[in-house]
């Protein structure tokens, strides 16, 4: 039998200071050595035979953390999706926690479905650990393309339940988050609440839907409006809701745009907010809640944190040695007030 | 002496056919197989044993081309660069370009210089076959990173001249449109014409500078304001002017944004525009030029066909089997008469 070796095992420390280089070096030539310079790269290689060096996280950790980059996977025909608040910050989170961990950020675009078979190759071919995906509707092939490539893989919100994929992901709590913004409208007094509805095949959507429901179980189903997460849309809804419902007393509207854009019709309409029509948003992002006229009562949720939290969930699927999934994270809600309701 | 086959060689359709797949699925397969399932792969390498195919392009275009990606370099702090109609414009004209060559489009982010190393790191991995990098300020090391990197790259704008780079880009002709734009000013019988600059550490901005100066030779240098490619920095450009030159009777701003907000203080100022001054832009944008009251005269380039002409430069660079660097490219500007000049 053999003695276990009670010296200490070489650090990363002490291998970057005998080749005399950065810590961030030494993990690079050991993790492949892509971007070394080769004297430098065989001074560290000298160093690590020398001192008997193995690297202190598990092996598995450096086959798949191999490329130090993460897939973000964007299905959008518009660039301009970065222009959306929501989605801006999200980006900034995910962004912040993998410059955090030295792993480099890498957006694959596809401006329609017809380039989803390119994007699952590339994913394919090893060129980044895992990956990320957003904006999930509720025909997108997209989901079974990158299951099929066999990536670890976090999505940006829950996919919709009929894709049953074994795929972890982070939303916020869309239902109970809903249901207390509706119940804060009941507890002022109000008796005809409306619902400004998000797109009907987004799970987020359909979540702030069913909490409004739950509240309002018997709601008159006029008093529900279809809108598309857009200011326009909302301002559209907005105006189809008073012309069906003109006693609407309060309206919950499912995103923080749409809710905008239903101000913009009361104050059309010459509806004053809040004493005749209350209005409460969702999401809290606030160069929008903040900037309204009144400043609007939202449910917040911590988005840049979302995206943070999808970078961690991805690592612990790369870092994990029994091939189980990570459990999914739903984060909580909190109303915010102000002056809108 | 081998008599020359004069059996037609078989193309990437006949191996198609016998393989019993598609093109795409062939083509992929020559180039490393990487998304393609292994029992279709093994059908059409053995398609392409029986047919003896050679694959009809070069064969430096496979090795060069291996990963069908391009990678897209954006070194800015703000993601919500991609509401800046320009970037946005000119993005979309590559990722159409790449479409049409079954490239994916995958952009790199950094939002700080500390993180050009791991950009450099990743070009250097092999995951793209060649890169675009735009936004090149004067001090920037990242054209020095991606050169070191040795992998063929195309900048979107010309790099300083003291970076000396044997890389080749594509660039509107930025000092002749200026010098269109002044001049037309000039046959106006406008005498005392101003200029709102750019970023002075933008080539783009000094190129324009230097057109303005071409046709203006002893131009008051209180003529001359500084502004920063934005809306705010036009307005506050504007003021200044106005203070230092209240007899001035033109204005030449280096982009349509600035131009947009000098239109704004001129507005406020309570002088009219052309008739008191009038007012020149640069660029083009459909969306902030058609848009500003009086419409605005401005120099057009065309920024997507831009876009396109950096991915075929590119295209050119990975072809080429003799080690050149082609030609950069500058597209011609032209000036456009709307209401304000």
């Amino acid at each position: 039998m053999t003695e276990p070796t009670t010296e200490p095992r070489p650090t990363l420390e002490v291998v970057a200071a005998r080749a005399g280089v950065s810590r961030a070096t030494v993990s690079r030539v050991v993790n492949g050595g892509a971007g070394v310079r080769a004297p430098l790269a065989d001074k560290v290689r000298q160093a690590v035979e020398e001192l008997g060096y193995v690297p202190n996280h598990a092996a598995r950790t450096l086959v798949t953390r191999r490329n130090g980059a993460v897939g973000v996977i964007i299905a959008e025909p518009e660039f301009r999706i970065f222009s959306d608040p929501f989605f801006e910050r999200q980006l900034r989170g995910i962004s912040r926690e993998l410059t955090a961990l030295d792993s480099q950020l890498v957006l694959l675009w596809a401006e329609s479905p017809g380039e989803y078979d390119r994007i699952a190759s590339y994913l394919g071919g090893g060129h980044v650990d895992g990956a990320l995906a957003f904006s999930l509707h509720d025909d997108d092939e997209l989901p079974a393309l990158i299951t099929r490539a066999r990536i670890p893989t976090v999505f940006g919100g829950r996919p919709p339940a009929r894709q049953e994929l074994a795929v972890p992901y982070v939303d916020c709590d869309n239902r109970g988050g809903a249901r207390e913004a509706v119940r804060h409208l009941v507890s002022l007094g109000r008796r005809r609440i409306g619902h400004i509805a998000g797109p009907r095949d987004l799970m987020a959507a359909v979540d702030r839907v069913d909490g409004y429901r739950d509240v309002l179980i018997d709601a008159d189903p006029a008093l529900t409006s279809q809108g598309d997460f857009t200011e326009e849309g909302g301002a559209r809804a907005m105006a189809e809701l008073l012309d069906r419902c003109p006693d609407l007393d309060a309206v919950f509207a499912a995103n923080d745009l749409m809710a905008a854009g239903a101000l913009r019709t009361l104050r059309e309409r010459g509806a004053r907010v809040p004493d005749d029509v209350a209005v409460v948003g969702f999401d809290d992002v606030v160069s929008v809640a903040g900037a309204t006229e009144p400043a609007l009562t939202t449910v917040h949720q911590d988005i840049e944190g979302m995206g943070r939290l999808m970078v961690r969930l991805l690592m612990r699927l790369l870092d994990g040695t029994d091939g189980s999934v990570p459990e999914s994270v739903i984060t909580p809600t909190e109303l915010v007030r102000r002056a809108s309701a």
